[in-house]
């Protein structure tokens, strides 16, 4: 998807006026020779810009910078949250919003899954009819939890080939990520505990929080870039958290994703404060830019970040393989994992032990990720084009949700009302936080790139946005 | 498996006297022709009485009610725990003991499980292929928690059938039993709150109320017949527990299975002190005597029953295919299940469904039943040859599991260790409980029917348990 990356490099350019209105652009063949780019990838690189409205071509001339280029669409500020420990009451609430709208009548913009349609499912029965063919039964004993050692020797391979050396011991495969999350969660607090998270942060951080009688404790995060680290350490000098909760890469619901940089300091701050981390990495396989981020996991010397990703959100949905690299916590997590749920389901692991084995994983996360790098660029269009003037939105490097800040009289729980009694699902930004806080946000699926009533669904929504902020939809 | 439902009637008639020492037994042709049964039927019933020492046969004279009849092992008694809420720390203690005897090597005594040759694996593996091959990529998302509406359908299905109307609205599809066991407690309680349970116990109760931070409320049980009606009585009206959670059929460790009359009075009285069962029937379709026993749920009207149980026991090992029908407090249980492990992977509810509606379950049990009520007589008469004076046994209709006392200067502790020096592993009572009882205690599995080194792992036991009681073995 070589194109893509370049006409989002030429989309930079543009906007950050190194290319001026009106200004031609190097001919298709200059270019390919000059970047050893084939004439069809700069083509198709043009085409694309030119959908955007950044380029035009004129015929027998070549292509030219727009004299008007559409405004980048403005971002969301960082939030500031109220840095203090709370309660959590918001479990049913949470619950109550994200299934009214479970059926597939209603239009997905509010799902927390990709389309079902996007992940190999056909060669996956394959791997599963082979493998529980000539299935050991003494296995349902042996491989009981931590799971399946050829399967966690699989992981820590991958984790290896990233640059992170780690032992297949302190892999625990879990049921999803999820319950890897809930398990580290529970190694490492006790009630009454307070807990850093990202504001706005992952609802399900919100109910196991709620679960366990722990306390939130909210801190600044930049839509882009992630978690505040000044705000961070205040809060780790003033409040001592027992553990911070965080998703590094392409966060669930702003899509931001921290810096190396960042996630080295990270580690090294929580280490300073003896504060375990407990990374959600489950997008970090849906980059769009050529590279997968590394996990502030990689920085980690001291066993002290809990890595937990699944097979859910890029390989097989449903089947529930997730796993906890829980570092010097891993014997803890295992005995929870053991009094909870006993051990994850054998077939599933087999499974997938086999596809990793025989398949291309790398070449479905090729395809995979490209699918939503388009659904990403088609919502962003349709943002641009419909919403309100004032709205705000993320432009996510990866996963499969971008972030909405619409105009503040906009209340997107009405909204969210609004649009389901109109078959339309969307998540209102108040799920993703332990106070009242976005409650002119909204967090949007763009991971079903196939789906032909998206778009309509976007100008309907825009149109309503308008009509609830009070102005003209744009 | 009718030839030995007969021989233990005639057992009973010679441990009960109405068939005295040196009587002749009717001809195999007269008592075939009296009771219906086939000449065949009735000659494997007297080679069953003649292998257990209960009669010998005189050639050409018929068979005849031997002159030493050995004497029937003596029943552990009921146990008198004490009536007071405590603490539970013993989760790490109970979790180092089961899993020092994981591999495959040692004899399992000890285990948890039957041994997994006993299951139709091959069948459930086409089950599987063909589920897979069909299956709607969608129902990753439509069949999120509470699980697949086909599967759901089949349990209600099964629950009419044994007698007890069910919708299939309050049924949850949970990973295994223990997930369904561990949902339902955390729905009915509330840190600090008690919780009553049988004594001696199933450990994952103990290890459940520790991480939830409850505490046990030990009541007095009848190893042969559950639980003390009037104990409970007394301890409801004292100490006002939030839950109860029993083992109604087959208990684990001891085997007891409570009457119908019992269950009964049993939901009444928790239903007029408002306190909801957690009842855990895994064992339940593993019967010996020819019908399946209720379980309380069948005597509940008002939705105070939560019953879990799994496919794990007696279908599909490693599947961790369970379900709570978690009568009105179903909605919370859904709740919490979406909050921790999301949803049970569908891969072996798909296959479930398949293996439900195409292959022959009830046939598949019957033949499984009778291998383990093998297991359990060639166990008691090993524990008869081998085992010391003032040992006592439980002699279960079901399940797998029998509950050995030793006599009271045998610590199993020591026992246990100096077994799995020995590769033998055995479960200690001290797992059982609370506090420090039944240190005396031991849970064997006989669940292995087919594997040889059994029987001889048992003699050594027996000599090692004579030789601490400081007695000769038996």
């Amino acid at each position: 998807m070589k194109y893509k990356e370049y006409a989002d490099d030429i989309a930079r350019l543009i906007y950050g006026g190194e290319l001026a209105p009106g200004q031609r652009l190097p001919s298709v063949r200059e270019l390919g020779a000059q970047r050893g780019l084939s004439p069809v990838t700069v083509l198709k690189a043009y085409h694309r810009l030119e959908a955007r409205g950044l380029i035009v071509a004129r015929p027998r001339s070549g292509f030219f910078v727009a004299q008007r280029v559409p405004a980048p669409l403005p971002q969301p500020q960082p939030s500031r949250p109220v840095a203090r420990a709370t309660p959590v009451h918001k479990g049913d609430f949470i619950h109550d919003i994200l299934y009214a709208s479970k059926t597939p009548e209603v239009i997905p913009l509010g799902s927390a899954f990709p389309s079902p349609t996007l992940f190999p499912m056909a060669r996956l029965a394959r791997s599963m009819n082979r493998a529980m063919k000539r299935l050991d039964p003494w296995r349902a004993v042996t491989d009981l939890t931590p799971g399946s050692a050829r399967l966690r020797q699989q992981l820590a391979l991958r984790y290896q080939i990233s640059g992170i050396a780690l032992d297949a011991q302190e892999l625990i495969v879990t049921d999803g990520a999820l319950e890897g999350l809930n398990l580290c969660l529970q190694a490492v607090t006790r009630p009454g505990d307070s807990v850093v998270i990202e504001s706005p942060t992952f609802y399900a951080a919100l109910q196991t929080i709620q679960r366990l009688g722990l306390r939130a404790l909210e801190v600044a995060t930049d839509p882009a870039g992630g978690v505040d680290l000044q705000a961070l350490e205040n809060v780790l000098q003033r409040q001592q958290p027992a553990a911070c909760w965080l998703m590094t890469n392409f966060q669930n619901p702003t899509g931001a994703c921290m810096s190396d940089a960042n996630k080295q300091a990270l580690v090294r701050l929580l280490a300073a404060h003896n504060v375990p981390l407990i990374e959600d990495d489950v997008y970090g396989e849906i980059y769009f830019d050529g590279h997968r981020p590394r996990p502030a996991k990689a920085f980690d010397r001291e066993g002290g970040v809990l890595h937990c990703s699944s097979f859910s959100k890029c390989l097989a949905p449903g089947y529930r393989v997730g796993w906890a690299a829980a570092g010097r916590y891993a014997d803890v997590v295992q005995q929870l994992k053991l009094g909870t749920t006993l051990s994850t389901a054998l077939p599933p692991q087999v499974a997938l032990e086999d596809y990793l084995d025989e398949a291309d994983y790398d070449r479905h996360l090729k395809t995979f990720r490209a699918a939503l790098q388009d659904g990403r660029d088609a919502l962003l269009e349709a943002v641009r084009d419909f919403f309100p003037e004032g709205t705000r939105v993320t432009v996510p490097q990866g996963g499969y949700f971008a972030w909405l800040e619409l105009p503040r009289t906009v209340d997107t729980l009405v909204l969210h009302q609004r649009a389901l009694a109109h078959n339309i699902s969307v998540a209102p930004g108040a799920i993703f936080c332990a106070r009242e806080d976005f409650s002119h946000a909204l967090r949007l699926n763009y991971g079903h790139p196939e789906d032909r009533r998206i778009n309509r669904a976007l100008k309907w929504l825009g149109q309503q946005a308008a009509e609830l902020a009070g102005t003209q939809a744009a």
